[in-house]
């Protein structure tokens, strides 16, 4: 990565300007490493890899997590002491806590569930988050407008996340809806089936070009990777493709449609 | 007001909960006082009638304001000076301050302008104000969806606010949004025309229990209060109105409608 955007905050220390960084840097995968269920000496080597491997990005992300702020700070440096590329938090919000967040990470990822009953993942726990001053720290939030597409009881239980429908109609209000919020980018996930490149054709169409697609879910294939790409996403996510003994074969593999659907930087 | 319901914030400070005290006082009318077009000495004086004939709060507000920081809490002062009754600011942000707020009024209202083109607007003003600490202050915030209805020339100059259509559709589309976001209460206003009364049934249909719906614009006469109380709005709101010398008979004229129609406190 040679681009290495820098922006001030508020107390005057510099810190990398994560957002424009994705902005520039379109057309790719990333992984996700899950720190709660990967050791630090794998998520070590995978970093290494991912980053040599042309990833522009790592996401640290799990749907369950315990004393986080033990935990995290020792495994993002780990992380960060491999690679050059930004990492990205991505783990949902606690009442009365927010987001989790430590000031080693890069970025940290604020999902507004758009499709949950519960207005506290709609939205209140961003302002939470920033009332609790964790919105300005040195790790920059992205706004992120997330959909959840298909049955999945599990995202349910926890945050009321009722599944999108992926008829036109239903995916086209939320992308209208991710557009006149101004979220920096849409992150569609399917936990049990799989996200319909329909879908991402149609938030492409219709959200601002400087908002930024990610799609997610059972991604295990070159050719699948080539349908998001080519349907309109920016980056293609992948966690469990790596989770087995020969994961390295499987980035090569999942690589290889990248390297051919690589668009030119948008400039803004 | 008999009611003192009180809650205590992060800093242990007791002050009154406001939104708990609206949500046992439904079905009454609301002045609003412009502190940037009305003398104090004459906001005083109005402030004791209103107090007076029932109304169980006071909205200071402006669509412009200068200096707000030195005219505010000298103004939200004398005012309290007179009555216990509540005082609520309304007012719009300002890109990079926020929603202006001062410690000497009870609330603060936090306008999200679902109609609007303008992300910031929308919600990233909320974002804002709750990053610069000015959510949990000693005014308690009230989350209002805030929705603009016929054709308003200077608020779409302002704030992007494009009108909402009053066909059955449109009004139901946001009032779902205002319920799925958890919003404390609706505030459905109009500059140039009139809120339809169905626009209101509309939303107090589709609302939760708990929400509030407050109803501004144009607002005259008793029969009109009276229409708006009927259709399920909580609060009738009125500004220009009693923006006239003989304004004594006037607020003796608009309270006629809310004796009859008070309504019994819904009990949460």
């Amino acid at each position: 990565m040679t681009t290495e955007t820098r922006m001030t905050t508020e107390t005057g220390e510099r810190r990398r300007d994560v957002l424009a960084h994705l902005r520039t840097h379109r057309g790719h995968v990333i992984h996700v490493v899950d720190p709660f269920k990967i050791e630090v000496a794998e998520a070590v080597e995978k970093a290494g890899a991912v980053a040599e491997a042309g990833m522009p990005a790592l996401l640290l992300a799990s749907t369950d997590y315990e004393d986080f702020e033990a935990v995290m700070p020792a495994y993002v440096d780990a992380v960060r002491a491999v690679t050059g590329i930004p990492t990205i938090l991505h783990f949902p919000p606690i009442p009365g806590r927010g987001f989790p967040v430590v000031e080693e990470a890069d970025s940290v990822m604020l999902p507004a569930l758009l499709g949950s009953d519960d207005p506290y993942y709609v939205w209140k726990s961003l302002l939470e988050t920033y009332d609790l001053g964790n919105g300005s720290g040195s790790a920059q939030p992205l706004l992120s407008a997330a959909l959840t597409f298909g049955r999945d009881d599990r995202s349910y239980a926890r945050m009321g996340t009722r599944p999108v429908g992926q008829d036109e109609e239903s995916v086209a209000r939320y992308a209208d809806c991710t557009r006149q919020f101004g979220f920096d980018l849409a992150y569609l996930y399917s936990r049990n089936e799989r996200v319909n490149p329909r879908s991402c054709e149609i938030f492409r169409a219709r959200m601002a070009p400087e908002q930024l697609l990610f799609v997610s879910g059972g991604v295990r294939s070159p050719e699948q990777v080539d349908a998001y790409l080519q349907a309109g996403a920016d980056y293609v996510i992948f966690a469990g493709a790596l989770e087995t003994p020969d994961w390295r074969a499987a980035l090569a593999r999942l690589c290889s449609a990248q390297r051919l659907q690589r668009r030119e930087p948008i400039l803004l």
